[in-house]
């Protein structure tokens, strides 16, 4: 039996909601490219306050490294104490809710975008990325489509979320298994 | 016995064909630098044209998301409909052969240079690679010197093809492994 | 019984040297920022004299091609004839030190930063990372915090050290694991 092939030039967006217009998009397009995401940008409150005036949810406390490359603000809600490291990726055609003190160290990868392979025109299958309370997403690690990182769960260096991860344990490898429990101190260092 | 050691003052890039004069590769070097890679050129037949003038062989179709790279145009030969993703990356200072229908998502690096390592010298041991119809090289993967993807293969987000990929097959990990057959269905979505 | 959570605005940055003075670090990133990361500085003596000058013990013959990202110049050690690939990131919160002829291929990123998880403010175990005479790390490989490559030891492309690799072994995987030995031959190529 011949298989079946792929047309990419058949692809349509059907049914995918960019949230917001198109000069919307524009607009924060280059002001990502021109404000935000360059290097001499390390002003944090100003880099938080074009997230907001693009639509972006955010609490206080967020700490906003260099680089951080945010797609869609509008797809964006964060709790308080957030951190985004140095060349973060938050690319979100679709939400993206992240809790109170997550940490998304330097090159993380929050990959809210997927096709369906089982279809001749590839369509979209995308889908949202919750992230909960005290998570921690490790530097170039990658978070897929769908994906809920439960509370105070830990995804190593390097590491690939494809299905949720367990409250209080550590992941890590490419699929990311469980490699043990998170165990929290009462107390603070020093 | 005492191992031999490695001595990188003594690499020379024998015999290595770079694939274009000096000239032309410092033109396409600050070209890529000032004009195709920045995030202000979202302009992608702008790009073709530059990519083909520079003597990359491409069909009709391409996508070229924004902040692509493509190391040495010269080495590059694409089909129809191809996709090159934001910040994919083409390393090719061997020949990278794209078919119809592929697609390069997001982060994705085509890494045709390798190191002979049990040489003193450290030599080149380049090689190119080939992704042939429909197949799909996912977000932040590597594509290992050598490796040729078959039609319609998928690799996974973050994953690290070193050796060649079975048609129709989906592969996973570093190094990927096969994990599951693609089945693509006779009808398109909606 | 109920579990502890993280508040990561306990964060304070406790007992962490940052090696250098806040106007010296500011000098720094600006510099980075503009004359050495940009692609348009294809000049290695130039990179190399700022590197040198921000405090970097470099040997001769450093090969530093295009947008390497060099956080803390103060915290780099490194002998002769090192490489440094396209977009290599030494995010050297501690000191890196780098022995004669080891080659950082592109894309790598050095991670001397980490966090205790364990504790609610969620403080710094950062931690330096030493790569011997004759190391290879891979494209886009991570070294993690408090990391010994020892000499000749191979990190293969993508692939994740988490623990100290042993001498004339190749490593692969996230995270790594040994998979062969390196055998280096008395001659060189050709």
């Amino acid at each position: 039996m011949k298989q079946k092939s792929v047309d990419l030039s058949l692809f349509k967006a059907n049914g995918f909601d960019k949230g917001a217009s198109a000069i919307k998009r524009i607009l924060w397009y280059y002001t990502n490219a021109f404000f935000v995401k360059p290097s001499w940008n390390v002003f944090m409150g100003f880099k938080l306050s074009l997230y907001r005036l693009f639509g972006a949810k955010i609490g206080g406390g967020m700490v906003i490294k260099n680089n951080v490359n945010v797609k869609s603000p509008w797809n964006l809600v964060a709790g308080n104490n957030v951190w985004l490291g140095e060349k973060s990726w938050i690319d979100n055609l679709d939400k993206v809710i992240l809790g109170n003190n997550v940490c998304i160290s330097q090159g993380a990868l929050l990959l809210t975008g997927n096709h369906d392979y089982t279809k001749p025109d590839f369509p979209y299958l995308n889908n949202q990325i919750v992230i909960e309370d005290g998570a921690w997403i490790g530097a170039k690690a990658i978070v897929c489509a769908g994906v809920v990182v439960h509370t105070h769960a830990v995804l190593c260096a390097g590491s690939v979320a494809t299905k949720d991860l367990d409250a209080f344990c550590i992941y890590q490898g490419n699929p990311a298994i469980k490699i043990r429990e998170r165990v929290i101190e009462s107390k603070t260092s020093k």
